[in-house]
């Protein structure tokens, strides 16, 4: 149950992909060696194991070229799949089906890459409360979607964007002259519906923040397992706690045990490795 | 030399990533604790080494939120840099700089990280005359731009797009009745100044591929080593040869060496990782 | 200090005003009877007194039409200003300043007018803690600049949109079961960075939502001033408190003095009178 | 019979108002406490007595998130309805239903608004030959909506835009070295299609410009009953009168009084107040 | 004194030509063999004789791939140029020059002819009061900039599009039941500043609509030079009278010796033939 | 068989060419005289005879406005009709028939122009193996229809735009230091699936492109047929040879017989008559 995938965004995404990819004079090879008329259906097969995202964006590129194409989605958004799944089938004009093929894996490939990546680290903390939230590196252009392949993933989205919520930084800090000024500047400039969270380097910063009040999140930049738990423990449930830095395959689950409530990770939108999906043609 | 960035390309793609991280409301967290006016000096560092790519789109960034930001570009794309490196300063009201900051090196790390990937394999093959090439298996909405990517990390570039080139695949193959056909009908169909590929699974496609003639370059698909050498010999310069599948950094350096033409990359587009590059602010 | 006002927003909202307001053939008239070449000089002034918004609009308006426009702002949004109050000055040539005038003058009347809307309902909970804040009922295609009006008159803002904060409405109350399972499922849902808010119509739903836990911010609909101060003193400031509903000028003070935090009014964006702003030109 | 409203320019402006509402992540609330596939049953009702306009904008917001929505009008744009008239009904998924709600009101809203406004003082000219005509006062973005809006009220058109016809005022004429000069350039510069209205303010001037001749219509600005009745006289016929400034609800029917042809207002579209219309949800 | 070239339009016109000629690569050719740093010099040179319509455009066309590029203007659209005039001049990087050379050359062409095709039948009937006029028989996406070129010929506009005037033919007059009918309900429809006018072909119902009133203008649809004398006689300056149909370089001084008005031609716009426009460039 | 036609080119260039057409008011002639719900049968008929092109964008013109009209296309674009040949019909309502008439009709003229243009250059080829080509001087926006209706006519397509393929003309040999010297360049810039060719003026230059090897097409410009016939003579096959310059219905034959393989002519797209099509409407 990945949630919401705004049509009106969709349409755009694939419309600009497309584009892009048939330029002025579209598929001249198909255009080329195959008659026109001939018929193909496809299946859209996943190569590798993994967690599938984009099935919706795959069908809007085929239906915005043949608005009559025959499209059945056999799993959706969100299901885990074995190398070789079928995860639908298409049937429309050879020129059609070839024509958005690429354009159809290239955002099936990308965005179940990011669900893949994301699953990945959710199934190292699955046995602690901690939970994976994805952050703003995203590829440009891509974010809405993007977000939405890490819920697919199993994971929780952090701010879409500048305008979501309040996070301070350093720089933050250093402007306003320190943790307690900053949080009080924040918490008056705040609409009531914002929330706020402060960036920690150390204990010593944590204690600080919490001795200030007003900050619902404390992030807690770059610290060890060790460190981490003792944060928790000072916050004692005081704060949300988000860890962040140093996130891999390998050291998620010990970050986790530490009882942080969540942990961020760019690389699961900005370096995901691509899932590889194919399309089966028989014309 | 990566060569040419159209600028209204940049302009849009630029426009469209502020535009999503700005949202409706900006930069809550420095509108509400950074006072107006406040100026901030950043410097843009590369944290791990690569090859630079995408500092005209950083520099837009800026530039779009405040045309009289003050940019000073200390690398060029295409550089090699090392870690720390120091890729450009810019000047401007603190909320512009941090406005922009994650656009901009959005833009840096996705960009800079394919064109790392790209060099990566290229220097695995610099003793040959093998060409590293990319595909069309790009980030959907960044074709142009990771193209150029491609270009600053010493790549080349295959088709941008469905209309670039003839690409005869298996499916081309089947409806048209044989490769002897497909390449009659593609010569036929296409313009003077389009050239012909077509893909081969084996040597015996090959053969009868440089047998009817009409083709001006073979991709060779999932080839061993020794299959890639034999279709050297058996070419023997009358058509470009391209291998494809299975090109890993490991097995790059073996492939290029059969004395292939060109060896092309899904993954330097699709999967590149990003590269770490960061904006240290003074306020 | 209204803060933030997104250039992009500004440049395509303005773009679209003047092509409305131009058609294909431009200022027909002024093309028919004033000499290609002739300046003008003219001030902006303000004819009724109120709460200023919109001049960078205003600004930009000429400036798109000819960059080299001489324009001097003599207010600043959020100003109050006296009828009369000459609020700035442009010279240009006289079919850019007339072509631009009526585009510059619908901006600066509308904003102004939301700000001077918002001012009013401000300045009679002044001697209160209450907030005065907007909803989403403003006018289609410029939320964000109405949201900004806003702040320049001394309001802050609720959602920008659907997608900034979780507000639970009767609806879903009923779907969800009741206050406790609707409240227990958006907690589950909602992100870690999201603030949870709850309408309630009665004061026996409020104890409901105080014993269920879980609601940052309680939006007390429709309720009389006795009943608000009920309200008030049952929350005990556990929950921060949203009036809605009748909230007029003759209203606004007795439901801000029941010791609610925040006021909101749909009224002040969707039926705000325009401000009467004009431009004296001298050719 | 409101006559046309451009189907291309409905659907850009209700995708953008969607787009400011739904922003990156949605209706977050829907999303986090109804259940995916939950059906939803609405009507929409206006809560107050108007006229309505803006019909086929609320349901194009329903239809754009999901086409296969059901919707059923029971009233027509132009149509008078008491409170608590049921106007439509709308049948779909729970989350597109709530999704849509929003825009589709406040399109509804300032639209009927609109035509209310301009119904009152078509109301107050029934005795007379008196039309009531819109101006370019309008919301930035929404010109042909709002301009659509005065018909549905009974209102008539304007100019739409800076090219529609020539309307001279004091300005034009200043600079043109008198009413003759300017009258006589502007018939040499109209197209044959073009008419030509001049603005006056005194009863010396009109006199001026029937002299002159060559006005199709003449605007009468800011003239007392007397003063209008007086150049009712003077025209007799010869010109079409538009009567404009000070036109209000009290003053309007003592205007149209005097025998002018029409009577233009600003205040009905940029300072119309919302008509309240509901969504009545049932799921 | 071509009047009013909306600069909006302007530059989203030539971004469109600049995107489809650059496409998404650009110019390879200059990118392969001329090194990046060198500039270039370029003349912009009619080799025939004509009217000059679109340097503002060719201008837009290098000024938008690089800001800083020097131009001068050495004539204005309306000139009247010999074969060989030089008309412009223009210095910037070599890349830059070549890149905008095909999309400046194509506008300048197209608007060039029109104009040059707009004065060859303004010149024949100079003798006469009849102007000659454009119609809506544009190339589409063209409109405002082709109608512009008419004017830069010596020619007017008629509509610029179906908004602008009403325009009654043979089935709006058969569906309204007749002349006089249909007459009646334009006038009770129309706005008091739109124009009427209604074509006819014969005689007779030119009869009928001088009979009926309420016409502005009429236009005598494909009628030799006798019949549009009598046309001219019969009508005796009550209405506006265009000539329409059969309108060729040597049929129109005959048409215009008639008396009458107005003669619109579609050829000017759909058949302008291209003048033959070049740069001519030094490195 | 005239190929691909971008679906999504043909919506946007649809949509625009309405939205300049319509305006913000509509037909406002049609919406003052013809009732409501009046329906109305259309034939689209060919005035002249030519070959046809565009009628899937007249079709989209009816749909854009009325998703249910009923149309029936009767002819195919690439077709050779006679004067008076219907080419469908079309029914639905009367207002939008009308509002969408005469877009449909100037794509269909434009379009067809081009055909029957390049059609007639076909024609007089026929007897030799020369095929006619299309340039980039197409009209702005529209390069991609332009290119498609060049194919209607039986034409062969040029570069769509600078990267398509390598054009070497006169500046990038002086820039270069010679013919040899920019060969080498190009051929060693350009991608594997790039072509080259080479313009030249002279017998002598071309000899020196033949030595030099490395292009793929010798463009033979402004060469009398003698000198053309030389050049056939020199290359014997080994490139493939345009012929360029004076290029008119006269000189073709001639051209074509010298034995070159491909002529290209910008007459086709940037002069093209437009072909007479019309609407004939019933009620």
């Amino acid at each position: 149950m990945p949630g919401f995938l705004n049509p009106l965004i969709v349409e755009a995404a694939v419309r600009a992909a497309l584009d892009e990819d048939l330029g002025r004079a579209g598929d001249v090879t198909s255009l080329a060696v195959i008659p026109q008329g001939t018929r193909a259906h496809a299946a859209i097969v996943a190569r590798r194991s993994g967690t599938i995202a984009g099935l919706p964006l795959a069908a809007t590129a085929f239906r915005l070229l043949e608005p009559a194409v025959e499209l059945e989605l056999l799993a959706s958004d969100g299901d885990v799949v074995a190398a070789g799944t079928k995860l639908g089938t298409v049937a429309g004009t050879a020129h059609t089906v070839l024509a958005a093929e690429r354009t159809a894996l290239n955002f099936l490939g990308r965005l179940s890459g990011v669900a893949t990546a994301t699953a990945a680290l959710v199934a190292r903390v699955a046995h602690t409360k901690a939970k994976i939230v994805s952050t703003r590196k995203t590829t440009p252009g891509l974010r809405a979607l993007e977000k939405y392949a890490v819920r697919c993933g199993g994971g929780v989205n952090h701010r879409f964007g500048l305008d979501d919520a309040i996070l301070i930084k350093d720089n933050h800090i250093a402007v306003a002259g320190g943790i307690k000024a900053v949080l009080a500047r924040a918490r008056e400039a705040a609409g009531h519906l914002v929330k706020i969270e402060i960036e920690v380097d150390t204990l010593a910063q944590l204690e600080e923040v919490l001795a200030a009040g007003g900050a619902d999140v404390v992030m807690l930049d770059n610290m060890d397992p060790a460190t981490l738990r003792e944060a928790v423990r000072m916050a004692s449930g005081r704060v949300v706690l988000e860890a962040s830095g140093g996130v891999t395959l390998d050291s998620v689950a010990a970050i986790a045990e530490t009882g942080v409530d969540y942990i961020s990770s760019g690389a699961i939108t900005h370096s995901a490795l691509n899932l590889d999906v194919a399309l089966d043609i028989a014309m």
